[in-house]
């Protein structure tokens, strides 16, 4: 393929959790990749997420030439412009923050930028999408939200509940993020979104991020059938609104997906999970340009798919990261 | 007194450790104080540090008016121009960091800028005033300064024994502080520094905050006795290297001294401790202007009066506070 459009464009990331080295750094490079939300934290508490920073760190200056720490929009550019992926921290639940209003502000100021309010399971902070009920908003969740707009942190909600979702984005004065995900039409996952939602998402200014997470776009999905999805959704709720979240999961062992799915909280639920296959047209973000290449494919023009690509988040970046 | 010389200087204090309120941050206001460095820690981990940081974060949203966070020397600078006191962040003693080397730039990103190796006790980066053994700089020792150092954190030195100052000065890079102590030719006390140690402070371009603790100073000292004792100390080593460092204690409880002094390494060493009484020239930092006065008296230029009473420490952070 031709990938001197792909080259030009700054392409986002809208989510990685990864056992990051040296050969996945490249991986990025080799996808083209501007920038990476990173997942620091799950269950981890305040002082545990203190050391997952320090490892970053330690990163940053063992492999200075492939990537740079970012806490803004600026710094992205700056990241493609000396060859480099921009890495931004995030939280996929609120444990590192405890029961700590400060520790918002405390977080964002160490480069903290997005953090779900919950993962899977109810949270001091709202309902998960794997819970029978969703408690809507708690009295902290709303302070909590109140917080992140005063500082500058992005209010995900990929793995919320339906309910909190809504209540969220309505009790949200700056724009969301469901960061990784898909609609619920690509296919029946508890962890895809409504109609409603995605519409609610976007009449707030938020973004979507297409996860390639292979039980969110179910057995089988061709690259076609994927990008069809982002046109179909581009037609629902605005082109402006999309980007990709890739969920990209590199190097672990199944037991870190059995601790991402339950922590310390549960003995387990029966037997051990795997990790699943992931479409051979997406295999690691070295695959980046097929995305470019499926979005031409199904009929985005070129401003469109620079928007898609990256485009997007970094709008919503520039908007979303610094104090109110 | 005619203030004006006063309110035109830039006043720097060196240390304090108070229970803060608003009556307070009038009090720096009253004695004319363009920056503070403050104690967050003396035996805090990381996590209780943090709460710490919380707390002065809400400090500032409530009386913006009249304190603002610095962590650097320009901070300082545009506090005083805008009629507010610069806040310094500081520990007294390195239990924040717990034996982890990356705690040193999250807590730096947090805005610290000064640590203590030790309190008085022998801490895993070196042997205290107290005891009677000085380790010197142990492994983990010589790292926290080379990290402190790139990073640009102070060290401090006022609580270590003397063979750790001594060998801190001489493995560090740059150069270190005792930012609250006296000569020991102005009193005999376990806290107060040789001549050979101040000798060797002043030769790598460090700064010593003269002390107005009462214990330090030594009973019935007066205004003059200390000022001479400036003027005998800026003979030895130099005008540039002095400035102060009053440890003050404002609206603590008895408790808090025994919880400075034992912490939780003793079941205590016989009766509670009480705070000591303050000399009657300098009870709280609104009496700042006694101590320009003072310096004047003992035939300090005004030019040495400006760079004792803050124009030293400005040139020291601006030389001190950012990565090297």
């Amino acid at each position: 393929m031709d990938r001197s459009l792909h080259d030009r464009l700054t392409v986002i990331d809208g989510l990685q959790y990864s056992n990051w080295d040296r050969g996945l750094f490249e991986e990025l490079r080799a996808g083209g990749l501007s920038a990476v939300h990173v997942t620091l934290a799950y269950w981890e508490d305040a002082r545990a997420t203190l050391r997952l920073i320090g490892d970053w760190h330690r990163r940053f200056e063992q492999h200075g030439d492939l990537i740079v720490p970012a806490r803004s929009a600026d710094d992205v550019v700056a990241a493609k412009a000396s060859g480099r992926t921009a890495i931004i921290f995030g939280f996929q639940n609120c444990s590192p923050i405890e029961e700590d209003l400060s520790l918002v502000q405390i977080f964002h100021e160490l480069g903290v930028r997005i953090m779900q309010l919950t993962y899977n399971n109810q949270s001091v902070l709202g309902g998960g999408c794997s819970e029978a009920a969703d408690s809507g908003l708690p009295r902290f969740g709303r302070e909590v939200i109140a917080e992140m707009n005063r500082v500058g942190m992005v209010i995900d909600l990929s793995h919320s509940g339906e309910r909190t979702t809504l209540e969220a984005i309505a009790a949200s004065g700056r724009p969301v993020a469901i960061s990784h995900a898909d609609p619920l039409f690509l296919h029946e996952n508890v962890r895809n979104k409504s109609g409603r939602v995605l519409r609610a998402l976007a009449e707030s200014g938020g973004m979507l991020g297409f996860s390639l997470y292979p039980l969110h776009i179910g057995p089988g999905c061709t690259l076609e059938r994927f990008c069809a999805a982002e046109a179909r959704t581009a037609e629902m709720i605005g082109v402006e609104h999309l980007g990709f979240g890739t969920d990209t999961v590199r190097n672990w062992p199944d037991p870190v997906l059995d601790w991402m799915r339950h922590g310390r909280w549960t003995r387990g639920t029966g037997p051990a999970p795997r990790w699943p296959d992931w479409p051979d047209w997406f295999r690691t973000p070295a695959d980046f340009p097929n995305l470019t290449e499926g979005l031409l494919a199904v009929g985005f023009g070129e401003a469109d798919v620079a928007r898609i690509m990256g485009g997007n988040w970094l709008d919503f970046f520039r908007r979303s990261f610094a104090p109110a």
